[in-house]
């Protein structure tokens, strides 16, 4: 168990760590961001920081010595940094089973049919052969995924019908893929969710998320599927985390299918856009409930105190801050980023909804 | 109006100046704090610090040209550091008038007199002779304050009987001092109010604060006094900020009397203990709110979203930091001093009371 005093080291520099260090430096903890990035949002709200490249496996030991525990804001950590922070002796969470099977599309579902959670039709492709086989047992639309690397809807291609098989193979490069049955779902919806150090589990309500050019726009704080629904959900998750031993949040993403069943679609295994509403409608945050998962306090509450509507301010929605910050319903956040790239995350708005 | 990205320079290292430095950072903002102190609370979350005394008037102005605007967690601040960073162009807030009649008790009373506002009977004090003549004239039981830099019951001795007189001034010093009259009151209650850069003033609801061997311990969120009395307290609030043409948070604690009657104790040119709820129980924190108003922005709601009680963790309070953890009614605040020393502030807990 960390006390109050402790430092919690964070490899990655962006809005992630610097909410997760914002969250850690109210329980009086220290953070020390670990990023390639000078000036990184994350850095610029904590104590240390060392500016280094993921694979300067010198820099990782020394910065694993000035820790008490190693966390991560995102999952794509090389497996040589892995192993440089592991074989320092400090505690680091989650562990790497967790970022393993994150990394690779096809790891993740065959992970998923193994604690038999349904998801839409795959296989893995590693050429033209491949692809078509794959077509032809569970047709078209299908979505060619990279197996790793991918995000925000990057690293991905629609097969609308068969004759787009070239173009998508081309689009994504030269890499190994998968192909994904198209989920025809009602609603996606997804389950974030901490496990202690001790084992202790705890879910946020079921939200619902709706997506826009692959990113994410809304997240409606519960969301409205019937409460079999989103107990199932959560009864995924937790056999998902149990099945890793995970350490930390967790999050899930779900398609609603017409039939009512639940398909998983990826897990994150971290902090996640779609628990950003938990800083303004639940008890604890899932930044504040990752910080005390990992530094082995006890769970925090994951009641629900608002209805919230999180919408992501992205590229130039956040030049619209005075609007929002005029809003006496919207708590207004944002991560500090100087260049608002189109698609670049700059912030985000949470709408809440007082109970009458 | 100061864009998300500006730097707010802040001149205090302590707690308050750390609370107000991460609400900065979730509007986008960077903090600059200045402080004689190395390794302070605030800097530990900021993205820049000057460490440097405060009557060191070349850093002052060296700070001051690094930021977008000033601002201070405290107002006991050296006039001369005041006019150093007046003099450098870059707006201050709150101004300089705010600060020094709240530096000195027998400004502030008259300065209450003069608005109307009711308190304590009271009298200068620079000798024994003038102490004797207050005595006379409204009696003791009776406190003996210095005028200038008291905080948390420091500074003062209390004069229950006249031959208590000889020992109160030797307790106090060789310092110029004020007697007030004994308020023999029903209830202390604060209000925490802001006023913008444009003058739009708003109020949090009145609360109810307890002390303890003279530093607050709990604050209750709403106080449960009559709506008039809260509405009167808001009242002179605002009279007082408008008065003093005060940009930025502001808190007065009154005395509720038998009669119904408020006597304004004395108020604090900045966010306040009292008004530590709020991160939890309104829509906008007091230290956001802070934030918006020397920044330009509009004021944020002060609407109640919980009730609350506040419990100040004070010296060996804060190594119960597990029991409180625990609690799932509680969100912890721990201030990241090393130092648990007798009387000294290291966090607070605000239990919320979900409505049912």
């Amino acid at each position: 168990v960390l006390a109050p005093g402790a430092t919690i080291g964070i490899l990655g520099g962006g809005q992630l760590g610097r909410m997760l260090s914002l969250a850690a430096a109210r329980l009086g903890f220290d953070c020390h961001i670990y990023t390639p990035e000078e000036n990184s949002p994350a850095a610029r709200v904590s104590a240390r920081q060392t500016v280094a490249a993921y694979d300067d496996e010198a820099a990782l030991k020394r910065f694993a010595q000035q820790v008490d525990v190693v966390t991560f804001e995102f999952e794509n950590v090389p497996a040589a940094a892995l192993r440089a922070l592991t074989g320092s002796g400090k505690p680091v969470f989650p562990q790497a089973a967790s970022l393993a099977v994150a990394q690779d599309r096809v790891d993740e579902k065959e992970f998923f049919a193994r604690l038999a959670i349904p998801t839409a039709p795959f296989a893995p492709v590693n050429s033209r052969a491949e692809l078509d086989a794959a077509l032809d047992k569970f047709g078209a639309p299908a979505i060619l995924k990279t197996r790793r690397l991918g995000y925000d809807g990057k690293g991905q291609a629609r097969i609308m019908a068969r004759e787009d098989a070239p173009a998508a193979l081309k689009a994504i490069g030269a890499h190994p893929a998968i192909l994904e049955g198209f989920a025809k779902f009602d609603t996606e919806i997804s389950i974030v969710a901490a496990r202690s150090r001790t084992g202790e589990f705890a879910a946020y309500q079921a939200v619902e998320n709706r997506h826009e050019d692959g990113i994410l726009r809304t997240t409606t704080a519960p969301a409205s599927v019937a409460m079999g629904i989103a107990v199932q959900a959560q009864k995924y998750t937790q056999a998902i985390m149990e099945a890793l031993s995970h350490v930390g949040v967790l999050t899930v993403e779900f398609f609603v299918m017409p039939d009512g069943k639940l398909w998983a679609n990826e897990f994150a295994p971290r902090v996640h856009n779609s628990g950003h509403w938990t800083e303004d409608g639940a008890m604890t945050s899932q930044f504040e409930q990752h910080i005390r998962a990992v530094a082995g306090w006890p769970l925090g509450s994951t009641a629900i105190v608002s209805k919230v509507e999180m919408t992501n301010l992205i590229g130039a929605d956040a030049d619209r801050w005075q609007s929002y910050a005029a809003d006496p319903e919207m708590r207004v956040h944002l991560y500090g980023k100087g260049d608002a790239r189109p698609g670049r995350k700059m912030g985000h708005v949470n709408r809440l909804f007082p109970r009458k």
